[in-house]
């Protein structure tokens, strides 16, 4: 009985050093033979999350709007060795969204991940200048896109038997940047479309997450940063005392579409060097 | 020096007691000689709070779409003896929004109070159901609208020295309601336009605040409870254990825009029975 | 038939019309004849809410440690021509919690409405600086008595059919205060205790809210304006540009604890000028 | 001119290379050369993380309060090729919280990660079933010793420049868990915690973030799950559809330590399926 027992032990452990192996060599490449998309990928933090899922075993198509910014960071990256490629996409136009949907299958057969990162802040301003046209621009590209990006590319996870969206929202959508007023309702809208499309989406076993970036140095907000002494006067505020690289909100979001976060879902996590967010 | 101190003492009490006087006088009529905008205000929420805020001093004006339900509500809460009156406006209409603003300053020379209850849910169904025009519509009055109408009423706030401004969200916007999608996501943006916009209104001394209510008895919301089995299954997950009447929403509002309350600002109260919201 | 109708609306509208005087003479006095406890009322925050039930009809009994204190509000309180009587209560030992009860189900034949606001602050430091004997103390204080305060009043809310039970938290709770570390945890704590509590008191008609306070100018809180330039500093991070009066908080709890209120429960409301606290 | 940007775009990018070529060598073992401390770690979620910190490269201290469960747990992780070490520690006593810091910098020569997992429900019932007794041993151990633990650490992390320390809460710190009234108020302060000791703790270069798990299928919870019937009426209440693993929550605790996460402090990761939580 005993001797059973050790040798049932015996198995038991030789089984599980088995899968501890693989899930080691699992975890070098987390994302190995997954394809991703990442929106406004080729520059600041989409960049950066395009780089490091590709690093982590992805096939990356990156995009954004304009041709030239495409075939740099492709280049960049296929430089390093990575795995990526890229097509043009507004995603605000029904076409670019399909065929950027339509580049992925053609490549590489089908969709695992998608990084949701496209938004634009057309004003500097609160919300008393923002006018319709404003308002309609923002919450069109910010919001609106977002859902119907991950509408177009649904039917493809599906397909796999499952996937991981990551929409990008802000640390205004908790508490609003000053002078970004209508910018920051639509980053709220985001935390609520991360939960809805978590619902409604479970039952295909895709799981839906969202990143809130603080204050992340990037082209994007070099307003916040150009001017030295106003970069200090916010590095204050935060307990980390620097402001945020791109490649702070690289990691996270690998993690998110990686296996280990498989009970993860309908969850915004902050990388805000300690900004106040919630509880 | 006894004495002195005596008599200040009794000069103090006096004053206050007549402070109190008028301050209790006061609160009979909290809202007494303020003018107040309730847009969707013929039915449900939006008039069970019109009526409270009538009730409370303030002069209403209410609005809704259609002619017919205006001149309903006006006759039912002028028939109560409340200084109410009316007009047409379809809030995702400028000249609407410019109109009825007009009108209020035409009849009470000033607005105190605008809250905001416009909203429309044009899909029962999920964000994968949503097409552009489903979520260009509801981002367009839900949010946008929500935002130019309080735009509009500033400028006659900061010639009163201040206001109050009071948005109706949804418990939808902290916990998706299934089959709501979209909807949902609006709510959601509400809790940040609200953060947005009491934050650009302070220094005019305009106070945000936002309700959210939970399941409350009105057409709106029918098809949750005109079967009594769905009904019964609703009621089970709420600790109190009755659906919301729109009268549970009225209080609130009007004390949001009481002198009570003029330290709250940038806030949101849940009337939900318990439901899930957050910390 | 349309007689029958008619003759239907007019009782309608006649039982209406009379409901509404009726409510309306309520809402004069919403608490009249609710019996109403107080800790930690002689000053402050507290006695502003004591006295505002008291003045909004209930029958109000203030405590605190000290009987001079204790003796002094209620003869302020009473000056005023309010129903308010006192006993000495450390709401840290059990036979001073039942005393309070016991106190007022004597002179009042029962109790409708508590409100915990008891709690100390016996560290001026951080986390680091918190001894074992610390962290007893502010956790014994501040979390176990407001509990079994709470569940010394419930069998005597039960025989009157329900309750209402407002705790005072602190903004502290959301965004920790600089140098209140511990004292901050205890607040957070009660965010949660407050909806434990209203989750296992619904059954018994008995709400549980909370009332988060901003920076209020009291005792308590002296060491954040008695020195001028520190005040200014403070406030210019409001968005309303002055410290709280105890009085901001004090129409918000008679709020919580009146009929109006009567389909809230577990919900948290602050009350801090529009410091940053949570969506 | 032209050249001396090629060249010196030349040695970015080797630099680069160079950079991304170790980086990537370290994310195979984030935690290399790393000291963990895990409490409550011989069993459960803070067994699974153990193991998950030392396959991450980490040298772990395991402990818990019965000699013969620390020997099983390092018994089966050395047999797993990890390093791993154990020691008694029952969090509440000081001189077991002084040995475990003390075996730890003795093998090891220092402390980089404390990971607080230790807590106790020595209640199934509500807040009103809650004696004097079952609160103090709660605050006591789940919250206190949490703090006291960590205040252990920190002289030893700031010796070696920083450190990280993750808190393990629970989701009914969100909304609570019935029949566990007082579990969940101290689960709730834990939030609290680690906001004030992220902020405390910041200049020190010490990061604090928490876990906040869902219902993981372990000892602590087999009441949930041991009848059938009542685990699949809970898993229709996920989204996904079921119960959560010990494993599911040691990957986002290793990642929340490692230098990917050097941006996140005062941060809760909710892992629980897509329970309500909150924004």
């Amino acid at each position: 009985m005993q001797k059973a027992s050790l040798l049932l032990g015996g198995c038991v452990r030789s089984r599980k050093t088995v899968k501890m192996a693989s899930s080691r060599v699992a975890r070098q490449v987390p994302l190995a033979n997954k394809v991703a998309l990442v929106t406004a990928s080729t520059d600041g933090i989409g960049f950066a999350i395009a780089r490091r899922l590709a690093q982590d075993g992805a096939h990356v198509v990156v995009s954004s709007r304009k041709q030239q910014n495409v075939d740099r960071a492709v280049a960049t990256l296929q430089g390093e060795g990575l795995s990526v490629t890229g097509t043009v996409c507004h995603v605000g136009k029904a076409q670019d969204r399909e065929r950027l949907v339509a580049t992925a299958v053609k490549l590489h057969r089908g969709i695992d991940i998608l990084v949701s990162n496209a938004g634009i802040n057309p004003l500097f301003g609160n919300t008393m200048d923002a006018t319709e046209e404003i308002w309609d621009k923002l919450l069109s590209i910010n919001v609106k896109s977002t859902a119907l990006m991950t509408k177009a590319v649904v039917p493809e996870m599906e397909k796999r038997g499952g996937g991981s969206v990551v929409i990008v929202a802000s640390i205004g959508a908790y508490f609003p940047y000053r002078g970004l007023g209508p910018y920051n309702v639509t980053k709220t809208a985001l935390l609520g479309l991360t939960k809805t499309l978590a619902f409604d989406l479970a039952e295909r076993n895709i799981r839906v997450n969202c990143l809130a970036p603080g204050i992340i140095k990037t082209t994007f907000s070099r307003m916040l940063w150009e001017d030295k002494a106003k970069e200090e006067r916010i590095i204050k505020n935060l307990l980390i005392k620097r402001l945020g690289e791109p490649e702070d909100c690289a990691g996270i979001v690998s993690f998110l579409c990686s296996e280990d976060a498989s009970y993860i879902t309908a969850e915004t996590v902050t990388v805000a060097g300690g900004l106040p967010s919630r509880l």
